[in-house]
């Protein structure tokens, strides 16, 4: 992950929720005072975004807070492990501790629900990846926090990737016809993927040349069938509707990857919290 | 919900997904190629953020897209509902689609969740309010939603409400201190919340003259008995672990809001779709 | 006040006078030569912004110049005060001059007037407080120079407190009626005031359960008859036209607070100087 | 002045104010109500910054504002004199309010008070002109006031002028010196001003071929003597000091520019108010 | 091209050349004064950038600008061929034509010179592609320019390809390494280059499977050779010191792509100019 | 040059590049990996940017990274000159190599040319000084390496000069209208310089008291002609077409400035490249 792109996204989230000032803060606790704090898992799951937490302070224009972590992105947590232990300026530990918690929170809830599918499906061949349904502005920390849960990224964005619809398809009159546009300009680094739902469609794509194949809401047994018309060295993606009580259904059916919108959308954060312990002035 | 400002945040939306180009839809439409659209809720709630339809394409720089909308945020809607019809450059509805939908989708998650609790609560003396676990760069957007849903805003951020927690009133020396503290240097158009968890505490709060009391992790039979200490113009909170599945058991417990961070904060977004019709050439 | 807020700020203010260069520094001095330089006050009045120099110096991007406080925000300065020593790149200490003896002067000033408004009112029953009448992009430096001044803030900005005036009251078929409308919809945290001129307003206000009651344009002796009317858990206000040669005539007025545009708009700045010593080639 | 960066200044004034949203304005009135209002002097001055209503509106998104002027930039007003009249959303005019008169107001005053400099010193053969002591973030809009009021800028900033002051001087070794160095590195387009206290400096910036010389605080009569110094085709100008209750005595002092850093600082601004009339659901 | 992008990146630009404004149209012009101009091509060679013209205006925030365009990208043009008219404010027209000017002139000689090498190597088995050594906030528009030209985008960043060089290579102990640890964290979407110098390296690549073989610093002989030994599904570009007089060599050499950072680093802008015609005061 | 300004276009260019991470070095090394690298001139010529180095990592967030530099700007080159060593994090050196090197090379090749054609032109008492004509975006880089290279600084933008063209003249009507109509409004620290093409043009604008007056393409002999039509005191500026193959013939003309577009606009970057040495694992 970028830190200056994360670090610029951190300022805005900081200016939105501290604003003109931490109120209470300000009005309780003078600016020479000091205090330590622990992060806290509060369940059990995978952690993500423990650099948020130096991350933000940086942000926040304070480089004097010290910070200790225990544990790593990607590690499991279980209820009472202290994941970071801070010490600095209360008038900085406080007003930065919502933004860091709801951020190490999203990450790592998407973490631990890409590490449930993964371990559902039970299926080393298969990979399960993400979709661009992230929360607008939290991309790239979402993304990232697919790949500490075990899963692999899409395409980022629009930008970085060619993915061919029925729009698309029955604008240039077929799949052939689409993909040979698309390969006539594209450059050689982005890779091309066409949505199939037929058998048909799925052999036109593989006479187009396609990089990658997806099977748009096929079952595990349709996936097999079409699977086969597809050679060795063309991707085969499924997607569409699959959820955790769906995806130990898709065991050993021959895709390469499944890729699960809710991944990113609609997570249950992983509760994390912060306790301040006793402060003092300087 | 101010305008500008959403255009804003949507603005860095499109940049993030679009970036330097959608390149399916530059490499097979042109320019000069109209379409339409229709935006279709997929199953049952409460629908907002129908405003993000026009503002978005509008951030993207083309105001030549018409839409008819025929829902309002709040409306309840269900399974097949045509929510906004659009017609304009595919060049414009293609890449702005996925921007509308993923805030869209949020925003009528979170309208749709507020109006479960409030439901659930049934019961009009008690307000349902939000907090501020909401994603990072999202307030905005899910504040709103929320009133959308029936239900209320607590403070926006940490300049426009004081809260004192535990850690406030002792470095204080107790709540009396800490509120007297407080009330020395604040304005009069900024509340004071006073978080208590024991009888004690409730009682100090009422005395130093607290404007909002906050129960914090209190059952509902405790909050019965507490609010007995409670003069009628301070308003009351109850606080902390209260889901859709305890709600209900709040029902007759005579506190003013109940504040629940899960309304902003791992929502299930609303499945809602958007079709593209035919496109024209001009 | 937020320190991320005001540094962002500042850079803007940097870039508009600094832009592509310091022409005389660039082309007088070398990068490398050092110098120190101290600021002064250069009339009696209350410093407000001492941190503005280390903040600058830090936007600027240089965090080497070595500085020393002598008087901290709040303090009564007179003619010849040293506020603070400098040490650093003389590339940095001149081209950061002028923005920060803008602001210290502009906020200087805001407290200067705060405390002399406070003085001549001479009754500490009666808070001084300002208004939204501040400069553009610098409400965040003039609220709190109020601060400093020994007055306090009224709302912050459209957001955080609701003011109904007359054109609301008019729209929404009288005060009760305007007052019942807004606190169906809004939260808990965010206080009502309700501007009036009459008698009758002013029971209507307390009768629809205002938090604050605005007498606006009311003479001291009209103030003392309409504050009769309100009880002591609504807080009062008075408004309209106090400047210095009348503020007095409140003393005894009963009200909670006056609020005083001319607080922050159309101040003098309090005159501040600052006088770079010899400096020496590194 | 350059609209763009006017435009861009704006939206920042309006997030400051508006920020999240005008509560009083959402919670009172639709979005589908449309009012009129109208912009009025209230004090006799000369008036500058119309132009920041139609701006104002167009940050803020909406361009359906219909707006009508009756006055310029630079006309006399007088108490009563409506300056312009505006129809359109209710919850467009009402949060822009402040902003529009917080500026107008501003640039009016700056306008108002060069006028009343140039006034007094009633010298057609010296002119008026501002400093870089300006509000920070608001030279643009103060720096085109004073040339409404009939004033002249000096430098915009420290990119597009030199000024060698006493610490450049000393440090290149004399004010010869000092000229040449820059002028060995300068191009064609700046002008370099010398600042200058004594006969000897005087003669000194003139044989050095200073574009400009600054007289600093020099009365009118030490003024004429040491303009006999310099040769007609450098420019000379006075600074110091200069008020409007000293300004006449400068008249017929020879010099071609008075400099007067309280054109733009610490201004009191014009008062011009907003009435809003009836409103009219639609 | 994203226009949001495109728009937002050109606002930069105006506020860089017109800043607080354009003195010369300011001082000689009224607002109110209209004219039209012609944009001519003044030697030959291949438009790019034809839209930059409204872009511009738009960015400028002058929407009333009437422009009618008789080229487009792509197209060729010979000196005297009017590519553009446009009518409008001559406040808008004056201050906006250089930066039209720079950046079409800019990418319509990236779109040139292009064009040149791909007619030089006179091979269309053989695409001659862009790198990432463009000027520095550019790339947008270089990046279009060169498809304008008749060439095609290598990978747009550091973030949408994975380009494995020596020292990747060497840290993770060979080709076959470096790809393995690639493949096994990287998604589905991304292709993966290797860079490559000897037959080994080339048999390593393959091996690998990576998507595509870089031939670094390869003579046209070395380049038949090496490429015999990959396979045909595997992309293989040639790159290093390509020139336009010694692209010719490289005809037939069997490789797919050429890159070539010249394309975008150093190009000749074409030479385009804007003839202002007569002023009508309206 | 301002660095803050310099930074916060770094950052912009460090977004381009990088944008949500550097996929190659995150996939490959880890981030506790050091590693240090070199940055090595390629050719001859002139070095300018190598403060480029510094600032870009302290831009990309990484304030740890240790340089060395050997060179200055201005100082020639010649290939194999190392002219910086790095130590520091791989994925900080890495990711930030191309934005350095593109700066680099392009502030080289401006500081490079220019000083060729200084050293063409051959005659001290002419100044080779560069126009507008700059890549959009990077004027500040651009301007700053033409003094590197021994040339001189035209207006920098449209706000900091006065150019009078011929539309500009023909709208005043005439020469000494358009001056006259100029010095009643601008203020003192601004220059005008006239165009001319014709004798009585010059004789014009000596008269109207230009501070500068450009001779527009004029050959040598005329340039000797119509020189000394203008008295020592105004400056004169020769521009048009002057290329390296062409200046040489403008030695002894006498004329003031020449300025050249070609300077700043279409430049060969200067061959730099860097190199990396062993990594560490830490």
């Amino acid at each position: 992950m970028n830190r200056l792109e994360a670090k610029k996204r951190i300022e805005q989230f900081l200016l939105e929720d501290v604003g003109s000032g931490d109120l209470s803060t300000d009005l309780v606790f003078g600016k020479e005072l000091f205090g330590s704090g622990i992060f806290i898992a509060k369940e059990e799951g995978i952690l993500c975004g423990i650099d948020m937490i130096d991350l933000t302070y940086e942000a926040y224009g304070d480089d004097t807070v010290k910070t200790e972590l225990f544990k790593r992105d990607g590690d499991p947590v279980k209820p009472g492990d202290v994941l970071a232990k801070v010490y600095g300026r209360v008038s900085t530990l406080l007003p930065c501790e919502r933004v860091i918690l709801n951020l190490m929170q999203l990450m790592s809830g998407v973490a631990t629900l890409t590490a449930k599918y993964v371990a559902t499906l039970d299926d080393d061949s298969i990979r399960v990846c993400d979709t661009r349904k992230t929360y607008p502005g939290l991309r790239l920390f979402e993304k990232y926090a697919v790949t500490c849960g075990g899963g692999y990224n899409h395409r980022y964005a629009l930008y970085d990737g060619v993915m061919l619809k029925d729009n698309h398809i029955a604008f240039a009159g077929g799949i052939e016809k689409a993909v040979a546009l698309v390969k006539s300009r594209l450059g050689h680094m982005v890779k091309i993927e066409v949505e199939t739902e037929t058998e048909q469609q799925v052999k036109d794509a593989v006479k187009a040349g396609a990089d990658v194949i997806m099977f748009d809401n096929r079952s595990p047994q349709e996936i097999k069938k079409l699977k086969e018309l597809v050679p060795s060295h063309i991707i085969t993606e499924a997607s569409g509707g699959i959820r955790l009580d769906t995806i130990a259904g898709f065991k050993g059916c021959g895709v390469d990857y499944l890729s699960v919108g809710v991944l990113t959308n609609g997570v249950r954060p992983l509760d994390i919290s912060f306790n301040s312990t006793e402060a003092i002035k300087v």
